[in-house]
């Protein structure tokens, strides 16, 4: 699988695109705003006393959005840290810095809503303030992540949100024993029947992506800057925790179903792996201290059910209600992992394969309500 | 007409995208390259002896590509440009600084084919040397460069090519008579029988917007940067000359002999001119004077057959030879205003249009061999 061609959100606007089914990465950002407000002031009250890499006392300021994905939060993003900079300004009687903005995702992703969003966007900072409006230039950097992007020490903030659970490629020790054949049989994430193996080798995928990524990163931004990163992770060190991996099991389960009607070969199950990894709190600090760059400030989890409505209790809500919430929640699924599904099992069986997994889910949500555990990470460039 | 939404190249890979048929904006890279060397070659020796804001004191070199379009063509200028900084360095004993490149488009241009040319584009740096590879790094600038789009003193080189004879918009004064309806009628530019006037509103049009573009730049550039400017241009003062005008002509032609056999309506073409002005080399030195920060180092004119075969001899060439030629003229000439007029006469009459128009081209190429002046200016901000 070339993760940098298939792991695309569904681009456009229309009813299957990420763009109307980004509800979950919105409410993860409305619910990390108050650590990136933070780490902005952190990162005013920190230069206004110190090196020349400061954004006061240099030019300007750059921020980079990483995993920017082609729906409109991204945007918004930066909408919401230009006011927070902006704020921090006033209130330190400094004139606002010139701040370059660069969105970032793999090539293959779909930018044009961004890109027909930006005079809109661009129109709304000079409605509100003449100066924001002048101060801000908005570029792409299209590339991935794990790697280099930015030129040594030009970034002062980094932000990413829901990205960083992708990993740079499915593990290779997974499918490569010529004798012993796949190793993640009839499963597409680790599983509770997975080989250790598998567990070993995803792990090992995650150690090799971060540590690049937080090395790429070390490089890019100054002394003293800040980074904000949100993800999934796992509550716990178990990684076959069904938390972890129910999403991945459901739709093995609905491949599973299709196989046993011949619509596809078993075999196409047993050879395909999800890029993907929640960590352990411990796994993801593990990380950070052996990379050394960064000092992390905080760390926090927090549970966001499937389809973001976390104000619905449990117990008020009907077979008719969870019916409709197994139909968004698939939605939602869908936007994120249909181009990588669809690149290996062919488009033809993706209609059905998602009917069959919303029956999974509309199943599964009767018996227990289900959540992401989301990590958010404030790290200071040391 | 929005020329933000309609003025952009025909996208994609196919037989009548930009892609396939840019050869005269080829062509003219390949004629303006030497300037292009001589102008980084300036800029690092002005800089070796110079202020803080020289690409060799500060920790990297910042180039943007105004106007890069969907095609090819915007990579291969950035590696000669890599290339070129290389050869410098390694002459003057010098690290590879580096080298952030931002290629700049309106946001409705396709740039989808760009990035998917990125990656092939760094495994050729990769290739070639390893250091180039780890110094460059490709952003995106989406906007109009008739206004800010990078922060202040944050370029270095500055390069557009066949793109600066595009306006802004369409003249406002054409088409805002009430009581004498419009200027020009019957045609799309300016034209012998056009009165004054419509030449007046395209050159106030073009020294506003020239004057906006350069204000712009001066901005950004560093003390001491370099611009490479080359744009379509006219070889006389007489904005009526045929060289200048004659691609519209033959259009307003075509598009006059569907109106007398009722397949558009006459009134379509009397309110329709064309964002676009061939100045000549006096209304640029004035503007460019007028505006102050830049000193002209150079404005140099050529000549490009319409279908950039220079080397051709007019007489060697049969009618078989011509016909093929207006086709590859057309085609060239569709890719890059088909979206404008479309939008203004609808899609369903394109192909009918050019092919009237191929006709008209063809006839004309039989009579004599039809050239555009092109313009080369380098630049120094002083």
């Amino acid at each position: 699988m070339d993760v940098h061609q298939v792991l695309r959100m569904n681009g456009g606007s229309g009813d299957r695109s990420y763009a109307a089914n980004s509800h979950i990465q919105n409410k993860i950002l409305s619910l990390t705003k108050t650590i990136r407000k933070e780490a902005i002031e952190d990162l005013f009250s920190s230069s206004s006393s110190s090196s020349s890499s400061s954004p006061c006392a240099t030019q300007g300021l750059a921020i980079a959005e990483l995993g920017c994905s082609c729906g409109p939060t991204a945007l918004s993003v930066i909408e919401e840290v230009v006011d927070e900079v902006d704020e921090r300004c006033q209130s330190l009687c400094l004139p606002l810095p010139q701040i370059q903005v660069f969105l970032n995702d793999l090539p293959a992703n779909d930018f044009s809503n961004i890109f027909r969003a930006l005079p809109a966007f661009y129109s709304k900072l000079k409605e509100t303030n003449k100066d924001k409006f002048r101060h801000c230039f908005v570029a792409i950097t299209p590339g991935s992540f794990y790697g280099r992007l930015f030129p040594s020490q030009s970034l002062h903030f980094i932000h990413s949100s829901s990205s960083l659970h992708w990993l740079s490629q499915v593990p290779a020790d997974l499918n490569n024993g010529a004798l012993t054949g796949p190793l993640n049989k009839g499963k597409l994430y680790i599983s509770k029947t997975s080989p250790l193996k598998v567990y070993l080798a995803y792990l090992a995928q995650f150690q090799r992506d971060f540590s690049v990524f937080l090395r790429s990163r070390s490089a890019e931004i100054v002394q003293g800057g800040r980074m904000v990163l949100s993800f999934v992770g796992r509550p716990t060190e178990d990684p076959t925790t069904e938390e972890a991996t129910h999403q991945w099991e459901l739709i093995a389960q609905a491949l599973h179903s299709m196989a046993l009607e011949g619509i596809i070969q078993e075999e196409e199950i047993d050879c395909i792996d999800v890029p993907y990894y929640s960590p352990s709190r411990e796994e993801v600090k593990l990380e950070i201290e052996r990379e050394g760059s960064f000092l992390l400030d905080r760390l926090e989890v927090f549970q966001v059910d499937w389809d973001a409505t976390n104000n619905i209790q449990q117990n008020d809500e009907c077979s008719l209600l969870k019916m409709t919430r197994g139909k968004e929640v698939v939605k939602t699924i869908r936007a994120v992992v249909e181009s990588m599904l669809a690149d290996h099992f062919g488009h033809g069986i993706m209609d059905e394969l998602f009917r069959r997994y919303e029956q999974l889910v509309e199943e599964h949500l009767l018996r227990m309500n289900t959540q992401y555990s989301n990590f958010v990470l404030s790290l200071l460039r040391k």
